[in-house]
Order: structure tokens, then sequence, then C-alpha cells
């Protein structure tokens, strides 16, 4: 029975699980949730996703949503699939301690910096067209992101990925958001010169076959060729 | 050999950490870091912390930064000690994803929105004194909070606790961050009776021990007794 991932094409949660499940080589359904006519905040919506968000995981009766928590649950139940490695073997406590350290790493250096970037000066206009981003607001998040990808630079100088030498869900979860960021910021913060090691990374990630096949939308997969 | 939490007796993010150790009845050593002096930016501090911040847990050799990190550390390789169950049984696929979908539930739905509400309202006053919080943005992030604890309540109709019926690390971390939000707010969002199952698990949170003996300040602790 195949899986399917209630969401919608475009979103960039639905693209951080479509990611995986093209990295994994998962077979799924995307059954879309219609936004303009208020499913997300409709009761039965509400039952399985409490916030009123997209994606969720439809696994045989068990449904679970939040992109990194179904990510990893995917790459854990199907570790002997695709590639290789993409969450830790969790029985070694300290290689699953450092891919928290990465996890968090992401959610707070990275995505609690970037996203407000992107709400203001990217998504705002989708809901608004009159919309006009706080200029001031998004320089200063800009100069907060800069910090922290000098950070990123000591951690990837010292290793190839940032829970380590393997790459994990951890690195695939900032495609989404981190390739929007240059259509508000003018330039692409990950691809500096002063961030070699950085800017390596981030070339490295944007070309895998599992971005190029979900960045222009999340498509029902049968089967990978 | 005793743990070292490298950190600051008043930090939050130290604090986050401080509960898990006295719910596990962790002896610990609390290792200041001088942020008058700038010991957090110093090439040594970023060697073990490459965003140069706080809390560090150092563990006969082994570093671990990022608190909710370091806080599943120690209730995994404690799991014998102390509150049972404050991270789930990693063997069992299911609920570890709940308690990831937790995880990313009290990240992305509480701390995203909380925390630039303090960054603002409360934290940027120690910086700059004459700092003045803009009331607009505080007002709007307050109406998202009151939005996201919505769902919190779908959630806990349910079950007890935010990854199922037992208590876990992540309902615990809500609360350096969530008992401050009133000094900003002028009330507590949290404890409303229009959401009388996050009131009564908020209330319950704020009654544990292990808050009472961190709240006023993180302190080395020999034994417990």
């Amino acid at each position: 029975m195949s899986l399917k991932l209630h969401g919608i094409s475009m979103s960039t949660c639905s693209k951080r699980v479509g990611i995986i499940l093209h990295e994994k080589r998962i077979p799924f359904t995307l059954v879309p949730v219609d936004f303009a006519s208020g499913q997300h905040k409709s009761p039965e919506h509400l039952k399985i996703q409490p916030f009123g968000q997209v994606p969720i995981l439809e696994d045989d009766g068990f449904f679970l949503f939040e992109s990194r928590a179904i990510s990893k649950y995917l790459a854990t139940k199907y570790a002997a699939l695709g590639t290789p490695g993409l969450v830790p073997d969790f029985k070694d406590l300290k290689a699953a301690a450092k891919f928290e350290q990465a996890s968090s790493v992401e959610s707070f250096d990275f995505e609690a910096v970037a996203s407000p970037i992107l709400v203001d000066g990217f998504f705002a206009k989708f809901k608004n067209p009159a919309h006009i981003p706080d200029q001031a607001f998004i320089n200063k998040q800009a100069e907060t992101l800069e910090g922290k990808l000098d950070g990123y630079e000591r951690i990837l100088t010292k290793q190839k990925y940032l829970a380590g030498d393997n790459i994990t869900v951890v690195d695939l979860f900032h495609l989404p958001h981190a390739t929007l960021l240059p259509a508000v910021l003018g330039k692409d913060l990950l691809d500096n010169e002063k961030r070699p090691h950085v800017a390596k990374w981030w070339k490295e990630l944007q070309a895998r076959p599992s971005w190029a096949a979900v960045k222009d939308g999340v498509n029902s997969t049968e089967r990978y060729d």
C-alpha cells in the first residue's frame, strides 16, 4: 500500500518531505489539500493537523505531521532503501546526540533566522499583493544570518556535513527555504567565497537529483527507475 | 567524574538543561562562561560552540551544544535515573515519530513565535537600556501565539502531554521562555480558561520541583537527597 502525503505541490514544507521521499526512493501519492477553499482549517483537517498546516503523512492508518518529523520517520523506517545513513543509528548515543545538535542548528541558527525574511519578503505578497516588505527588518535579519553562516563555516571546516562526515536529512532540510532567499536579498548569502566550506556544501546540496525532482513541485511518484 | 555544564546561571537555555539534570538527578558542575569579558566569542569558546552561545555539555571529553540536544542526550543516557520516559524508546518507530512531531511543535509552533516577543520585549533592554519595544510587532506575534495555543488545546484534549500520555523533555522545554511571556504581554496566554487543557498542563509544568530548582538560577549540584 502506497504512502500518502497530504500536502501542496508547491509548499516548501511539502517539498522538504518530497526530497526525502526521492532520496529514499519511496513511492507515494500526493493528496492535495485545497487551501483556496479553506480545507486546511476544516474540522476534518484539524483532526490530523491541529495547527491547520501541511504536510501530513498517512502510512497505513498512521498519521504524522511536521515535515522534519515525517522525514526522520521515513529515513528510519526505510533505512535500507536509497541514500544510506540519512539518520544515525540511534543505538549509537554520541552519533544520535551529534545529529540532534545538527537538527537544532538547522532549526534555530538557520530556519528561525531565515524564515522571517521569507515570510515578510516573499510569502506575504501571495496573501496580499499590496504588501510592502519591511526592508530595515529584512536587512537586520540578513545581518544575523551572516553571523550564523560564520558558525556554519566553523562546523563545515571540521566535517563535511552538519552532523558529521555523512549527509543526513538535516543538510537536506535547508533546500526549500535557502533557495528562496536570493529572491528577497538579491544575493545568495550561502554562496560566498569568504565561507568556502559553506559554499561547497550548499552547491552540492542544490545539485542533488532529489532537489531537481521536487523544486518545481512535488508530484505523486509510482516508482523510481 | 561529574558532568560539566558550561553556561550561565541565569541563561534561559542553561536553565532548560538544568531542568533535565534535576529531573534525572544527575550531579553536575556549572562552569560559568563570562559574557561580560566576551569569553563566548573567544577562539577557545568558538571551538566548542561555533555560534558563540551557551550552554555546552562536557561529558568525559565529549562536547555537545544546543540545549535541546543536550537534554535528549542526558535523558537517553540516564534513562534509568530519576523521571522515567522523558525520551521515547527509539526502537519504537511510531513512538519516536510522535516524539519528533512534538519536538517540531515546540520548536516551530511555540519557540519560533514566542522567542521574537522576548527578544524585543524582554532581552533587548539588557543590552540597551534605552531600547523601546515595538508594541505593534509584539501584538502581532501574540495574536499568532494565541492561534498556535488553540492547536496546543486540540492536542492536549486528546492526550496528556505533547508527545502522548507521558511527560517528555519536550513539555519541559517550554518552561524557561513561556514563564517570561507575562512580563511582556501583561497576561499569561497559556493560563486561559478558554483553553482548559493547556492551562492544566501549564500549571502542572510550573509546579515541577525541577523548575523550582533552577528558575532563579542554575547551580552546581553535587548530589540529590
